[in-house]
């Protein structure tokens, strides 16, 4: 599947460049989302608690990372969880049997443009850091308005790599920064999306569109979080595509390493570092 | 007064290119911050409130748009407020004289490195949208210190426009914005400030400082935000420096008008902007 595809882009479909998942599917990367998860339950989950005996649909749940705190809010709900990937698939489900081995969910293999349940399946639709990763995002919203009953939410994440705030502002680092935002849109995605959920919901047909930002803030009164956040979280994404930049001659690897180098400094006493979700909940009227 | 000046640059001293206060003194000028401040009332002050016969100084108060919140935040307060611009001053006077009658407030003329105040005068200092205009904020943060009671809080609210974020994202108005960020730093000042306040306090010998984000978010679901902060705040600083940017050789006149014209997208049906403003607190040990 290449960018020139006119079709939707399948999620988290294919590993490195010009393909869905900008981050790539190893052992590394599942564990980097599992420690995103858990440092960002609060900030992503808070707010959103179904009621027992609700019908919840989870688009593209990759390896579980999100499930299992979508979980803990909300017991006794129905879960459908989703995704592309068999592997992530098995992965969630290996997760979730452990974090929560009474928890009712049915575990789908499919794209979620094609999903195959009939229309107004479910009361709510929950959706995390997947709309950036696809190339048609309000083909994919389209889709799961069809299986979301009249008067269900949607709720969506997902972040903004326009918003990494910095000190100290190394332009190397700033770079490595620009270059992750490149490579997500060589692949059809867009790290930039937080700023247009607003839009790009209502152009689907949703109604009530609220969308919330939630300010992940890490400096010396933060220990947990620069080691949680700055280090295991961004600079590692980052640094999880240094051969793509590299191969697509965005840059040398000498300089992509100086932008990392700049900044781990954000992480170091006196850095501070900063990033913005935003967390969009809508009505399917 | 210049940049290559090796004393402290004071407090929004001049007006224009190469000077202090990068946004100027104009009537317009004036209307613009009473009409920031009163949107952005809840998200500065919430959270800061004095107790009655606290001794509390406003160090670069300007035009009072903040002052008038400050003392309904805070009734009976023993208030000083100090700016280094007389004629601001005398407005800043007319308006608390008109808003809250009954006022305890002393009026200080002068720059806020070289109070005339005995160590340990107040109780707590607040001190906003002003370190960003000075040459050296880290001695500001020391003459404040200084007359700063032992155990005495400092409050800092400070912008960021490397937080800013909209969409559309045109490229012109990116460069607007860089080049508002450019001039206040031509004028010795720095337009990213926020992201450093934590380091700054902390090495100024402050404690316990403690740093809050604190986000605008402007979009369809907010009509009136949009009005008062996109348009009439952030497009209207950015408006206001074009002849600056223009006599810098930043930009032509053309280009900047196209860069204006794309962040007024912003502000129209489908658009959204947010910016974030850094909130700090520390004591005096």
């Amino acid at each position: 599947m290449t960018t020139s595809t006119p079709q939707p882009t399948a999620v988290r479909a294919g590993t490195g460049l010009g393909h869905g998942y900008v981050h790539g599917y190893s052992p590394t990367e599942a564990r980097r989302l599992g420690d995103q998860a858990d440092t960002l339950a609060g900030l992503v989950h808070t707010g959103t608690a179904y009621p027992p005996g609700s019908r919840v649909l989870e688009a593209g749940c990759g390896v579980g990372a999100q499930t299992v705190h979508l979980l803990d809010s909300s017991p006794g709900v129905l879960l459908t969880a989703a995704d592309i990937s068999a592997d992530s698939l098995a992965k969630a489900r290996a997760r979730v049997a452990a974090h929560a081995p009474g928890a009712d969910v049915r575990w789908h293999h499919g794209d979620l443009h094609r999903l195959p349940f009939p229309d107004d399946s479910f009361d709510h639709v929950f959706v995390c850091f997947v709309l950036e990763h696809l190339a048609d995002p309000a083909a994919a919203l389209a889709a799961l308005r069809r299986v979301l009953r009249p008067g269900g939410t949607l709720t969506v994440i997902e972040g903004d790599h326009g918003t990494a705030c910095f000190h100290p502002l190394g332009r190397a680092a700033q770079r490595v920064v620009d270059h992750l935002v490149r490579l997500q849109a060589d692949g059809g995605g867009d790290a930039l999306i937080g700023r247009r959920l607003y839009p790009l919901l209502g152009d689907a047909g949703f109604r009530d569109v609220a969308v919330g930002l939630r300010t992940v803030s890490a400096d010396g009164a933060r220990p947990a979080l620069v080691e949680s956040f700055t280090r295991r979280t961004f600079i590692a994404m980052v640094e999880a595509v240094r051969a793509d930049a590299v191969a697509a001659g965005l840059t040398t690897a000498e300089e992509f390493d100086r932008g990392v180098a700049e900044l781990r400094r954000t992480a170091e006493p006196g850095g501070t570092f900063h990033y913005t979700f935003f967390k969009a909940v809508a009505v399917n009227p």
